[in-house]
């Protein structure tokens, strides 16, 4: 294993330059949601490099709908291909799966950019670009990882399966459909960018969309009106006190370091339709965490039993009460055991490597994991190189270090789990 | 005159089932910005039926930008035909300019109104509808005074010019093309919804947009990013006391029974984009409402001075100022002296046929009555049948009686200012 190790350090080191090209090909390929078909072209070459067998197909929207965990406002998903690519073991080892999404969330406002967002330009060992640590960066780990083990001559005897999957941000379509094909292993990485944590809990969620209701007047006589631009305010600031009697409760020491465990996102607002009328519609769009310890329900029930308390607040909500609808995407809360055998295989790994004991936490997002466990029946961690507070950030990057430190840790990972023939 | 007065509403009380079906037509023909043709086209029919001269054109984009008082955000006003309908008078006598905006603002949430918006539905002596209040109502008096007038074979001195532009609710474009292609008189009327109130000073006002910052993160780690959408609700707050303070200084008697004299409105938001992310942007647009006493320079400068003011409150905004762009509409304020003889004029009219004194007061909006004014050179009272606080309103509607006794005393005032051949 030694001798493996800095075999595997080695040979890393001299594939920089490519592996860097590698990654800032995935980057420059803007995948945001329906536009995946070049960046997952890049990665089916890499895959056939690897001599791997390759599945590409658009997730057919009447099937996946079937399943009870399909969470999606997509009518279908032409033109969005899903690809696994599968590496046949010789035999007699245990299988993983390789999770990693490929569709990236929009770049939001340029101005705050330094850089094209689709440029993937290195600057002092970073590379910016919108996706490039959530997560094209953990892919192409993983990429490397499989990529230097064929290199090396290493012949895992278990199977290994590549998923580059669409919609993990919206809700995971890609990952169910993989699902609904079969694909399933003793056990799943997710490279999605956790700063070199280990999450083995995933933070469950799901977007919820509120619609205020105020009364419209013209503008120059707006004290007439009930402007439901003011009332939606009033709304944002009730559901920011949800939020924290939620995380108040929360005392699992997986979660002692993240200021605000599961937290309540606003992210878009939408009303009025006149400059000079009073508002008498806003519609607002979030994200709600789910604990791995709460399910589903117990969440949507408590956000609906805490809105209709805003009546208490303001008579006006008696009347003329919010209308609560959960829509696209929602990704399942997940946990494997902290005992589980591929929890120690990928700690040995993180030890070897980097000479330090990782980092154990809980996920302050949803990720696939979710459903990989839940529908896919495949124990999941969470573990990547990349910059969790520059996920959905403007100016997004990562240290191509890590990159390639991560692929390390997951070539001994894969070797120790799958087993490798003399 | 007495005789004229009593055959005048003898003949309008025998017109009622015609008036009312003129103004169901116009109700029903939905005349949002872009969809005027085919209300102006019921126009042009009665202004036919009336013997008057026709000029209908889409207002020209190249000359009309060229004017300074210009201010539009629509690219060109093809298929939205202005039209103005001349009489000619017997001589010497004066000129008048019937102005009414056949443009009405969207309906809004549909599940706020009772029927259909744009029904004309009559129920206990009221039509409901988009625009019946504001202005279709008003315009449907004045060309029933024609109407009558005509129908006694009562013929005026001086010119009437009908105006019935587009693009009242968004800055004026149609009133403007009609002043620059040479429309003038000693007076006009506009009956915008007034509650049969004469307004000789009208409020000006026009839009902003305001840019809001923030700083993209995760939702699931929102708090390492900056929510755009709750700074701008710390704008929206900021904007509030601006409002408080520009009105504490009104002290014009024209305002005072009115709560607030000059409104700022936002009555629109949108910002973020996507659920799961910390929004990074958010954009409100407003209306600003300019008091007769001051300058649209004056006015914009107290606002811009206003926003950097917010640095104080926050220093997120320091480093992350808003952006202010005036667009689109705009309404210049103006006056008439209360010793206007029209004014004397359309007071007399007033008494005559209702037996009282009418209430006179500054308007709560802007109307085209500024553009007459300032760029038409025509002094303009603001007098109408309409529900002042019905306008953009859902279940907007229009006493039919008003409509009847506005349509008497424009007769009268018709036939007092222009003068009639013995």
């Amino acid at each position: 294993m030694e001798l493996n190790k800095d075999n595997i350090h080695e040979w890393l080191q001299g594939y920089r330059e490519e592996g860097t090209k590698l990654l800032q090909r995935l980057v420059q390929a803007d995948s945001t949601q329906g536009n995946e078909a070049e960046a997952q072209a890049v990665v089916i070459e890499t895959l056939k490099e690897l001599g791997m067998t390759i599945d590409r197909w658009d997730p057919d929207e009447e099937e996946v709908r079937k399943h009870p965990y399909f969470a999606s406002s997509r009518e279908n998903f032409k033109g969005s291909p899903n690809v696994v690519g599968v590496q046949q073991g010789t035999g007699e080892g245990r299988s993983i799966i390789f999770n990693g999404h490929i569709d990236v969330v929009p770049a939001g406002d340029r101005t705050q950019w330094e850089h094209d967002p689709y440029s993937g330009k290195v600057i002092d060992g970073r590379m910016y670009g919108r996706g490039v640590t959530d997560m094209k960066g953990g892919n192409v780990s993983m990429l490397l990882a499989l990529k230097v083990l064929k290199n090396l001559g290493i012949r895992l005897k278990g199977d290994v399966i590549f998923q580059s999957v669409i919609e993990e941000e919206s809700g995971g379509t890609g990952t169910l459909a993989a699902v609904m094909k079969g694909y399933k292993a003793e056990a799943a990485l997710i490279p999605e960018p956790t700063n070199m944590k280990i999450f083995p809990k995933q933070q469950g969620s799901m977007w919820f969309r509120i619609y205020v209701k105020g009364r419209s007047a013209h503008g120059g006589t707006r004290y007439q009106g009930v402007s439901a631009i003011e009332k939606s305010m009033m709304v944002i600031d009730h559901i920011r006190q949800l939020e924290k009697q939620r995380n108040d409760q929360i005392n699992d020491p997986l979660y002692q370091n993240i200021p605000i465990p599961i937290p309540i996102n606003v992210g878009k607002i939408e009303g009025g339709d006149w400059p000079s009328s009073v508002a008498d519609l806003v519609k607002i769009e979030g994200r709600m965490g789910i604990s791995p310890e709460e399910t589903i329900e117990n969440a949507k029930a408590e956000m609906e039993n805490w809105l209709k308390q805003l009546k208490d607040k303001d008579p006006w909500f008696e009347e003329h009460p919010t209308t609560l609808e959960w829509f696209g995407a929602r990704w399942l809360p997940g946990a494997m055991d902290q005992e589980h055998p591929f929890m120690n295989t990928l700690v040995a790994g993180y030890r070897n490597v980097l000479g330090a004991d990782p980092v154990i936490e809980a996920s302050p997002w949803g990720t696939d994991g979710g459903l990989l466990t839940e529908a896919g029946k495949t124990p999941s961690l969470v573990f990547g190189p990349g910059v969790t507070e520059m996920a959905h950030y403007p100016n997004e990057y990562i240290e191509m270090d890590k990159v390639f430190e991560a692929a390390e840790i997951m070539a001994l990972t894969l070797m120790e789990w799958c087993g490798t023939e003399e």
